[in-house]
């Protein structure tokens, strides 16, 4: 394999021959492309170019491309496709991409669009996954998979699993229902190559397998499959009847995209943008927490405004409010980073008390080893031993109350039923520059006996 | 499935039971549990426990709990372990886990634990993985796969397969090799089950597979199975030959752990800890950036000392000090994570120059709309409208040149070949303290015309 680079050249070549309108060209040169690197190659082009080039391919080649494109230009891209055209492409793919295509579509094309698919059973298919919350292990399985009755001899199960095999890009475990179609265990791949085929299925079979319900949670079937190892999972619905897997490659797509939505609201963006998105998109994302700093930053002034009357003999207290909103901010998301990674995880033992007390005694480690650097360098440089007393005191003092509001915001609204990563960006040190300032200047203020 | 719940009556129940030394009673009722839940029974227990439950229970399942647990839990039990007793371990771990744990343990004790593992092909395996840097895709791979040679008939590939898949936990493809050992292609499971059992290998392989070299980086492994959602990827050496395949579950932790690493990054903490370590653990992790920050804020308090002479007129100045520091920071922080994740999933396009140019617009957009919110408030505040304008004005410069520090460390550090990620956090937050609020007097004295 030789590694697929994306280059401005190959976008210029490709643009040149769509204008020119040399299609057997265009066939030869994309014909060994893959369609991940494909769909790498359309982002790049325009509408009216990306639309050309897929009707031109064959849909059995653009079907995975359409999946793998970025939903705004597959949108806009099938805006220029008729009913029967978007049908080819969804006879082309998996139920649960063909559902995913369908969710996206016009209403008004959707029954049009279904009419047209040729293969009953897998619009049928489609159609019973379209009912599914997307946000659940019905949103994202597919109906392709192999499975065999307890009851059936090895024979006929063979001669099933084959014509089952045609439709099933990749099979990992072969499920065995009952009668009802309820869910009863698996043959192993292995098993297949390593046992004698006289064998009866239900003497054969594993009774222990693993499987999620309908209603489960995407990132619960995340922890599963990972947690296990495991690289399908059977669906069943309320009734235990088999009605799906997900395979690992979806999983590892939800893994991404909830490590990707982690990091962007800890760093203060509230939708899932790329550095490619528009200006206007990035903003809409950006913008809010922004703002939530602003209005922050005013509170702390009129906090600051409040102790005016220390400016004209400490001032120096006023230019060290960077500082403690800095420390204060520095401390709460380190804090709450580690709690959330630990609720994700399902590592957090113990109770939230204990959590709160740990974070108390590091926060005043770490505090204590600050304050005493940040009491020796001021002194040196103001020569003023009880203010540089005071900062120091205030700093530690400030320190654990950040580590504490930091620990325990994400632990509450993960109680609360809220997704705890909101609370690590600038919420925790937008809070945390308030506290942190106003702790500061009473605690200055006890120490200085003003 | 019941899905296992890790209880405090269930570790009771069990330290009971070792304690009082109920050994039927707790292989009866640890029999069922599967490795992975057996693994965090066994993190809870102490040192004494934890080895009594492992030297207890048949090394078939034990085995796979010793890589399932936290290293340092491992380690330690471990070092109650005799050689032969280790070696008895791995002989039932595929080879790339028991290459991880012997590259963990005393160097004085591996040669003797490699001379007692039973099966010498394992154990030369083994001794073969070591070689490999731990960081590649050398030192993920396992030597446990299916291949067969082109040149033999179908018949003697299935007889050999059958014999290959007993050592193989799962069987993903079937790689095809020459006589001198050299990837060729592969054969499918799903040809498998839907080929003539008569045609020979050389005619039904597929020439086309991926494949990785071991010196290959694992975060770009983990780029190339999920870019093309591959289950399992074969790995060649220098000369091409076969020497080992990578699994998607290890390309999963791969995954997991990149994007704890970046997360924990921008948070500040840089090193891989969780809630549950020591106090000591969390402080060296944590106290570096926060020192950081501390001379960030040092520095900070010295720029302000040095517009000391605006304070008795504009002490109002020094009031929003924390407000555009906390400005500087935010936007910072949203940049460098939105270039973070670009480079990262390796869909930035264009040059340095047209990414600066797009932050400035975002930037200045973002700018002008906090601003005129600022203006608005302050206004109506103090009712000093030019105090207020130089106030805003400051806002929107300082946030133009912190969303272009954001946005050009981490491309700048990408190109001198050092991980971005460590730009996020606390780095990008303590810069752009001290050149916002530098950046902000200066203009403000401008305007003030002071």
């Amino acid at each position: 394999m030789i590694p697929f680079k994306l280059t401005d050249e190959l976008i210029a070549t490709i643009e040149q021959l769509i204008e020119n309108q040399k299609n057997a060209s265009l066939v030869e040169l994309l014909e060994e492309v893959h369609h991940a690197d494909l769909a790498e190659i359309i982002n790049e082009l325009n509408e009216d170019e990306a639309t050309y080039l897929i009707k031109l391919l064959e849909s059995d080649k653009t079907s995975d491309v359409l999946t793998e494109l970025d939903d705004d230009i597959r949108e806009s891209i099938l805006r220029n496709f008729s009913a029967k055209e978007i049908a080819e492409e969804l006879d082309e793919l998996d139920t649960d991409d063909a559902a995913d295509i369908i969710a996206e579509l016009p209403k008004e094309i959707v029954q049009e669009v279904i009419s047209e698919i040729k293969d009953d059973e897998h619009a049928k298919d489609i159609v019973d996954l379209l009912r599914y919350n997307e946000n659940s292990a019905g949103g994202l399985m597919a109906k392709e998979l192999v499975k065999v009755n307890e009851n059936w001899s090895v024979t006929t199960c063979v001669k099933e699993m084959r014509i089952q095999a045609e439709n099933v890009t990749r099979v990992h475990s072969i499920y065995v229902v009952d009668d009802d179609d309820k869910l009863k265990g698996r043959l192993s791949l292995k098993d297949l190559l390593t046992t004698s085929t006289k064998t009866p299925i239900r003497d054969i079979y594993i009774p222990k397998v693993d499987y999620v319900k309908v209603t489960e949670k995407p990132e619960e079937v995340a922890k599963i499959m990972s947690k296990y190892d495991l690289e399908a999972i059977p669906v069943i619905d309320e009734m235990g009847r088999l009605v799906g897997r997900i395979t690992i490659d979806d999983i590892v797509d939800v893994i991404k995209e909830e490590a990707e939505k982690d990091y962007q609201l800890a760093a203060g963006i509230s939708q899932d943008v790329e550095a490619d998105d528009s200006i206007w998109e990035l903003t809409r994302a950006r913008l809010p927490w922004l703002i939530l700093g602003l209005i922050g930053g005013i509170g702390a002034a009129g906090i600051m405004g409040g102790f005016e009357e220390l400016l004209s003999n400490y001032a120096i207290l006023f230019f060290f409010t960077p500082l403690i909103a800095a420390m204060a901010g520095n401390v709460g998301v380190q804090s709450s980073a580690i709690i959330v990674q630990g609720i994700a995880n399902d590592d957090l033992k113990g109770s939230i008390g204990n959590r709160l007390v740990k974070e108390m005694l590091l926060a005043a480690l770490n505090g204590v080893i600050l304050a005493m650097l940040l009491l020796l360098i001021t002194w040196a440089w103001k020569g003023d031993f009880l203010t540089s007393l005071a900062l120091s005191i205030s700093l530690i003092v400030v320190i654990i109350v950040a580590g504490i509001i930091g620990t325990f915001i994400p632990l509450f609204l993960h109680k609360k039923g809220i997704d705890p990563a909101i609370a690590t960006g600038p919420f925790i040190t937008t809070s945390n520059d308030i506290f942190g300032i106003l702790i500061y200047f009473w605690i200055a203020k006890v120490i200085l006996g003003i």
